[in-house]
This record gives C-alpha cells, structure tokens and sequence, in this order.
C-alpha cells in the first residue's frame, strides 16, 4: 500500500467548539489576584480591559465545551482544517523506529498558529461595539495575526512590536501595514510606561513585558478601545485548542496515537493547542502519554523558574497571575525565537507542570537551529526559530526511541514558518550565532516574593 | 446550506499523469531552430544540455498523457494536492455577481509553483546519473523551489540570480543556501557572458536573458553537469499542468465551470499550469471557454509583441524558439514582479495565441499592487508581486459581471504568495512605485528579423 504523507480533513471537520481544559481538571489553576486588594478576581474585574465574553472565558471553569462563533468558524475556512503531516524525510534522515507526525499551522496566511485566536478575539471585540484594539507583538506573528483578524472584522488596531524585532524584522512590520494596522516600535515615547523605560534605560531593546505595558496603557486611556493578548491567558489556550481536536481526528486517519506530544513553549499558546486535547484523555485516565513543553535555554521559566504570583508585564499593570516564572523584570538574551522570549508561563500550564502532568526540557539556540535546517532540508518548510525548538525536541525524542530500538509515536506542532525569519537563518549558515547561557544569578535576582 | 469556501482533494487525488497538450493542438507549435544551420532540432540535440528524459519530453508531440514518476509524485505529496479557494472576501469587496475562485499555489513550502517542475526536473537528472546541476531565477521563485527540489534527490546545485533581486530580496538568497544551493549574483565575472556584459555595461541590474547565459555556460563548462529551466519551455509547461488537473476536479466539486481562465504571464509556466487542462475541452469543443494571460505593461510581449523566431537568453546561447517576442535583447524595466521580466513567451503559449485560442492582457505596476493590497485584506493572503497580476485581471472581469450583470465564473491561479517580497510593499503603501511605460520605439529596436 502507498505510504500515505498527509491527513487531511474536510471543512465540515473543523471543529464547532473549542475544549476548556479547566473544567476536566483535578486541581483548577490558581486565581488571578487584584494586585492591591490580593482578593481572587472576577470576570467583570477585567471588563474595562478585555471584550466581555474573553473576559467570561477566562474563569470559565465548568463548561468543558465552548461554541464557537459561526462567524469565526467561517473565517477559520480560510487556512482550516490544516494538514497533519508524516514526516517522513526527517525520519529517514534520522534512521529511526519512530513515527514523526507534525500539525502544519505553517500554511496559516499569516504564517503560524497564532491566528486561531486573533479571529475569536478581533470578533467578541466587534462584538462588544469595540472599534480600535491594541496588543503588543515580540516576534511580530501575533501583532501579524491580529492585523488581519482586525481588518476581517472591520477594527482599528495599534501594535507596539518589541523594538529588536521591529529592526531585525522589517518584513513583519511591511506585512501588518499592508493589512491596515498602525505598528510602533517598543519601547516608545507614545505611553507613560515606555517614556520611563528610555529615560532609565535609553538602549533598552524592549522586551514583551514592556510592550504589554504599552498596549495596556494605551487601551485603558483610549475611548472605545481595548487591550488584547496572543498568549499566556486562559482564553487564548482555548481558542488554540482547535489545534489538538484536529490533530486527534487525524491521528484515527492514521490509525496511531501519540506516545509523546510536543510544543515549544513562549507564554503557552501553541503548546497548550496541541496538548490540551490530547491530556483529557490522560487526566481521564483512558491514555497515558508524555506531554513535552520546550522552552528555549535563555528564558527557562518552566526548567528554572518558581511556580509563584507575578505580574504579566514590565511595568506591573496586570492582575497577578499564578505563573513558573523568571520575574517579571527578567530581560531575556536577543535570541531569534523572539516568540518564546517571556518571563512567564500561563497558569493553566503551570498548573499541569506543578502537578507532573506535562515535562519541560530547555534547548540552546545552536541546537535549535541544526534542527531547523534538518527540517527544512528533510520536509522542505523552514520553521520559525521558535518551531525549531519543538522540532528539536521531537529529533531527540527519535534519537533516542532508535537507540532503545523502540516504536515510538511522536507528534509535534509546527506552529509556524520561518520564511520572515531568514536573516536569523543566514547568520545561523555564516557561523555568527551563540547560544546564550543564564547563570542561577541572574534569575533569583528577579525572582521576587510577593 | 453552509457555503464552502474551500475544495479539498486528498493524495490519491494526485494527478498521476501530466496532460501534453501539443498532441492535441490543430496546429503545432513551429519547430526549434539550430540557429547555425537552421534545421529542427531533435530531442538528441538537447542531451548535452538537459536530462534526456526532459529532452524527450520537450519534442514529444504524440502522447496526450505521460506519467508522472512514483518519486516525483511522493515529493509532490510535501505540499499537494492544493486547495482551491472560493474568494468570497474579495467577491463581496467588489459587490460582483461573478463566482470567483482561485487554486492556491501559495501553500507550497516554497511560497510558488514553481516546485511543481523542480521536482521532476531534479528527478530526472539524478536518474541520468548527472551529479551537479545550474539555473537562473529572476524573483527567485524557481531557483528556491530548485534548490530544495535538488536537495531532495542528492544534486548540487548552482543558481545564478539576477543581480536586482539579489540585492532586492536577500531573504531568497538566504532561502536557497538553507536549502543547500550556491547562489551568484548575475552578472558575474564567473562566465564568458557575465564578463562581456559587466565590461560593456559595468552597472547592469542583470536581466532573466543574461542570467540564463551564465547558466547554460556553466552547465556546458563543468562534468557531469546539466542546464535547467524554470519556465518558457515545453516540458515545463507539461509539469505545470498538475495545477489545472487538480484545479479540473475541485470545481466539479463546486459544481461550477469556469468561464475565464487566468495566469499571470513570465515566461507561461503558471499560465499553461492553470490553463492547458481546461483548454483541452475547448480544443476539443465541449466547452467554451476564455483564457487570459496577465503581464506587465512594461514588459508586453504578448500585448505588443512580435511572433517570430527569436534566442531564449540574452547572448544567444539557446536553439531558435517560436516566440511573441521584445527581442532577446530587450531590458524590462525594474518591476518587482521579477518573475514577469522575461522577453519571450513559449512556444505552445505563442502558437495559441497565434490561433486566437487564448488572449493577453497587460496590466501596469499600480494597478496590480492595489489589487494585491485588495485581496490580502479580504483574503488574507499577501500575494506575489507576480501573482498580482493575475488577481487584477480577474477583478477586471468580476466588475464587467458587474455591469452587465451577469453572473459569471472567474477561475485565477494563485501562483506564490509575497512574504518574501514586502519590500515592494512597503514600496506601494509609501507611494514610492510608479508604472514603467514603454515606448514603440524601445520595443522595435530590440526586434531583429531572423
């Protein structure tokens, strides 16, 4: 029989409701606190910031199913149902046991995942008789998404993208621009938060903490307009489930399930897309598999942080959030995976990593990158230097099913291509990149108690 | 009923034969010349330059259908089937009673179509135990599907890339060295022909003719090394037709039939792609269809052309082809739909024309990036800046539905997306474009009688 490359589904297969993981699970994650009363908040606490029904889905805690918008859905036809590939070439190239399968969200027009909730979140914003929106962007695939998910639903948007990506990726910036969003560099003389960082700092090259700041700020003194984020929340790692209920359904096609399910890991949005479908039926018992988050060396929340309340952002304008965190003043290396370069983890996740539900595993850059260029060599896409760090883990998780000369079923989300990314490629070929170590030093000294 | 937006062929939906159309043509495409002798030419006289399967392939004019090899049709299952795409974003923009549609060539991990003919190419040469293969690319659309496509099957690979888009697009380059190809800017002082035109014209941008050059030079210079093309030629044309094949049964699936047909135009791989399947119904007169091929007004051949035998690159170093011809010596003007810049058609496309069976249109430089910017926002696909071209065509005959109030079925072929080209974006959202004119004086004096 034809070995067969790629499952793929139907648009009557794309999923009619998102999965909520809290409501299946044995110990719900920590609540977000008031950070001055330290009284657990409540849905209407985040009204003033966030379109009410994400603010109802973020405490959401009993519905395990959420419907989704038929509106949502009809745009979701635009790049959903998304492949689940065999990666064949990398494991031959590998010469292992194992089957390699990757969830394609690369083939996204905006280029990764990131879209699944920029379209829920531009839509319940919309919704709401919203008409501007802000965010902030680090490696510019959110700020990317929601730029189009904002002019999809008729939005004015304003995106404060971390300022070394902004001047490493030009691309990105052209590319939110043409589909109609305003993009300033982070951080900027445009918000209180960003003046203090330049004045304190004037080289500072931003960061995601600083840029949330900004988006929040300038969304709180804005008529009509509100704050949006692309990953850590709640509802963020719900509307990205859509991911794993695909990939379920195409893993009956090819008649296997997951030994081990990997994602890298930034604030959590992606990996908790592909896992979280796949750990019901761990936390109902009916399976048992390895859930892998990966996490780049240079900000290694999940491997070295604590498991303690924090803030989301720079400037502490957030609700504390239960989080394994580096501080939220912990300034990551400019590494490329600018993704991936957050000081916190989202609370549902760092519930299952405290509970010993899911593993983490930290990579270096270097060894990320010789994953990618395999990858890419093998499978023909260049992934994001953030997916590079999920291929990474996948390659190990083979290397080592070959030495054990086990089968093994591994299942990775490719959250995204690299093809805006080249120039990180390019310095990788030319011998020019490092990798980036942090010393226990540096990491308790901004690890506060709060 | 719910509205589908997309159709989705599974892998056994592959194609397992290309259509050649030639078999079926009334009148024949005229013969390649030997400009010494001015005798046809056989497929034996191309073995020094191309695998001799390719040769054959280019002067077969008996066999209607010829199987696509099982090791090229398993590379094809990396990125096909396609999807065909009903644009109903863009339909409702443009409030038309037309039904337009679009087969996205986009998704293919190269960003074009372009890999469509890599892959055979690459294939054959391999089976003819050649060890090193050359090319050119203009946009750099066919030397990046190349240089994966080489990698895939175990060829070393050299491109030389004219010297605009080189400096234009250095995310290309960077792409087809992590793919694992060599990369020269042309002109280069590495041929005879590079040579002559850097001495003549020390500041020359390069053209797709002079590129070409170096190539074949190289090829015919170094053992075990064979000439490829991404476009212009016969066989070329016959790997493309995987795309209107696929294209033929996805809108049965939408119960449709298309009553115009469009492809950008560069040298006739994406249009004959698109095109020659639905052709062969009209050929055959079982439908009646239109055909548009939508070039750049600063580069007309077809528009403005002439049909006579003419060299296929800059020094005449190719047989004599039957072209729409500005001469072989022609310079386009620096659009940024590098791909279009070539002054010669194919011959299958020129004899079709030639007999009226399809048309042209030229489209200028604005006009296509407003219709890009257009169809990103409704679409959410940021179009090549080739592709454009072919998106303004269609939209050109949505509105005619629109006034004459017709309902009428208008299929385009998507051909790459322009992720890599945002630098021409950022260009037409500055105002910074402009159209290239070109006068009748500057098309005659490139047009020498043979």
């Amino acid at each position: 029989m034809e070995k067969r490359k790629k499952f793929i589904l139907q648009e009557v297969d794309i999923p009619s409701q998102w999965y909520n993981i809290i409501a299946d699970m044995k110990n719900k994650p920590l609540p977000m606190l008031n950070p001055q009363t330290k009284e657990p908040m409540k849905a209407e606490d985040l009204f003033p910031l966030f379109a009410e029904e994400l603010a109802r889905q973020e405490f959401n805690q009993t519905d395990t199913w959420i419907e989704i918008p038929e509106e949502v859905r009809d745009k979701y036809k635009i790049y959903r149902p998304t492949p689940l590939v065999r990666a064949t070439g990398l494991e031959k190239a590998l010469d292992t046991p194992a089957h390699i399968y990757f969830k394609n969200e690369s083939v996204s027009p905006v280029g990764s995942h990131k879209l699944n909730s920029a379209l829920p979140q531009a839509y319940y914003n919309k919704l709401d008789g919203t008409t501007n929106i802000t965010t902030e962007t680090g490696a510019g695939q959110w700020g990317t998404a929601l730029s189009f998910a904002a002019k999809a639903f008729g939005l004015e948007l304003a995106v404060y993208m971390v300022k070394i990506s902004y001047e490493q990726k030009p691309y990105r910036r052209s590319l939110m621009q043409t589909w109609g969003a305003q993009v300033i560099a982070s951080p900027s003389m445009s918000t209180k938060a960003g003046r203090k960082i330049l004045t304190d700092h004037p080289n500072y090259q931003g960061s995601l903490g600083t840029a949330i700041s900004e988006a929040i700020e300038l969304a709180m003194q804005t008529p009509n307009c509100k704050y949006t984020l692309g990953s850590v929340l709640n509802h963020v790692a719900l509307h990205q489930t859509i991911i794993g209920l695909e990939a379920e359904k195409q893993m009956e096609m090819a008649d296997e399930y997951p030994d081990v399910v990997i994602g890298c890991f930034g604030g959590g949005s992606n990996f908790s897309g592909i896992t979280f479908p796949f750990l019901r039926h761990t936390i109902q018992g009916t399976k048992n598999t390895r859930f892998i988050a990966a996490e780049p060396a240079s900000c290694p929340k999940l491997t070295r942080g604590k498991f303690q309340y924090d803030f989301g952002d720079e400037s502490g304008y957030t609700p504390l959030i239960p989080m394994y965190t580096l501080g939220h003043k912990f300034a990551p290396a400019n590494i490329h995976a600018g993704g991936l370069r957050y000081h916190g983890a989202g609370s549902i996740v760092s519930q299952l990593l405290q509970d010993g539900l899911i593993e983490a595993a930290a990579f270096k850059q270097l060894e990320t990158f010789e994953a990618g260029v395999l990858f890419a060599q093998t499978e023909g896409i260049v992934p994001a230097p953030e997916s590079t760090h999920a291929i990474a883990a996948a390659i190990k998780e083979a290397k080592q099913a070959k030495e054990e000369g086990k089968k093994k079923v591994i299942l990775f989300n490719l959250s995204g291509h690299g093809l805006i990314d080249m120039s990180a490629y390019d310095q990788y070929l030319a011998g020019d990149l490092t990798n980036h170590e942090v010393t226990d030093e540096e990491i308790s000294c901004f690890l506060e108690e709060n």
